[in-house]
């Protein structure tokens, strides 16, 4: 009898993972959003959908579902919500009520405002609705809830933007604006980073171990990512900071056999 | 052996009722709200559940609850949810983007949008948090999560919102822009109403039969609420209208014994 043929272990180029996970979260997302009459209020979520910058957080939800033992479709709910609420918040963050940079707006203020609510609403409706028959997960999707609006809210999300703001109008040293920068990076990159791997986790069935292990990997990627961000805008964010977050990410997947962090940890080099 | 005593029948006025368990909503989403440090984020969320101006969905939800035979407690998460969604609704109409009249904005306008976007997110959370030990009711609350999102996103209030838009912009004949304002009183006050009353029947364990015929009684009850409003601003709410959604609302409550309805009947007399 011959020996079973080793498990061929698949290796794949750090970006094509996120990226290929990434358009099947859209692709799944497009389908979700209904078209249909009035075509001005439904039509505003897919275009402000697309004009938000990438963010990583929905594709490491997926990561960290798969990387738990479980499938890919068990946190496709949650990572098209993920999308939506960042989607919202760009949205938000630039309409013109601030002295922000101006970007392109294709509709006016009022209906990117109310798209931003609907598409959070839509976001959470998208979530309870992934209820699957005979899996008995509404417990585990109802805590997904609950982690994701807290990411979005007052402890998360809205919490960095007041940061960002302080950072803008510290008229202190050079220091303080940047402190108040990484704070808002904590609190926006890093919380919804951590918060979807943390999901991901949930929705593959990990336990509660793995669950914190990926939400401080996930905290870390999302630092990372702002990290870089600051650098490109040339605001004295450290590489060597960076290198050091880097570190700690792949410290935290030491528990998981090798083979399978292949596909997760290519996000702490997107 | 003495007969049982009959059940007492408590008789309320009609407002106060509604009067008493809105006080109640507001105590326990003013209890559920942190007031933590950095105050300038969760102190708006206070000030801005008060500044909107009273519903009665919130209410109506607890009354459609009992009537079916359920406990307050188990509909104070979702009306604490809708009386959120109502002020956040509230602020962000209000935000200065559009030439509506101006109100008394007590923070500025970037904290009004994102404590706005914080108070969906957190009513959301409420829900979500709101599994009973033992009650499992899970399922119940992922429904009223759907009914909630839907309501509030682009099947109701968003695009109620479009509709004030396009009856504010009409440059028609006055019944074109009445019939536009009908439409977004149906999509807004109607619908929010509608949810409002199917949910707390759904959390008091009524029957699909009576969830439906709360629905409709809450849409009659939202439309009332907003004729009449439209009548008080001189906009051609005509009061024989009214009366026919107070018979019709009367006629759905038919089923249900008499001496229960006497709360949840005087929503249509707010």
């Amino acid at each position: 009898r011959l020996p079973a043929k080793p498990a061929m272990v698949k290796f794949q180029p750090a970006e094509s993972y996120w990226a290929s996970v990434n358009a099947e979260i859209e692709a799944s997302l497009r389908q979700a959003i209904p078209v249909k009459e009035p075509l001005v209020v439904f039509e505003p979520m897919h275009h402000l959908v697309s004009a938000a910058p990438p963010t990583t957080a929905p594709s490491l939800c997926i990561a960290a579902c798969e990387v738990v033992g479980g499938r890919r479709d068990q946190a496709m709910a949650a990572a098209s919500a993920l999308l939506l609420m960042h989607a919202a918040t760009y949205t938000h963050e630039n309409l013109p009520l601030t002295d922000r940079p101006k970007i392109d707006h294709v509709f006016g203020p009022h209906i990117e405002l109310q798209t931003g609510d609907g598409m959070i609403a839509f976001g959470f409706e998208l979530l309870a609705k992934s209820i699957q028959p005979g899996q008995n997960n509404s417990d585990r999707i109802l805590r997904v809830i609950i982690e994701i609006s807290r990411a979005m809210g007052s402890e998360g999300v809205i919490d960095g933007q007041y940061c960002k703001i302080l950072g803008t109008q510290s008229v202190g040293s050079d220091s303080c604006r940047v402190d108040w920068m990484k704070q808002a990076i904590e609190k926006i990159e890093g919380r919804l980073h951590a918060c979807g791997a943390a999901c991901g986790a949930m929705l593959g069935g990990g336990s509660e171990e793995e669950i914190e292990i990926l939400r401080r990997y996930g905290f870390y990627v999302g630092m990372i990512q702002g990290m870089l961000e600051l650098d490109k805008r040339k605001e004295k964010g450290s590489m060597e900071e960076v290198e050091e977050l880097r570190n700690l990410a792949l410290k935290e997947l030491e528990v998981f056999e090798s083979r399978k962090i292949e596909a997760i940890s290519c996000f702490i080099n997107v």
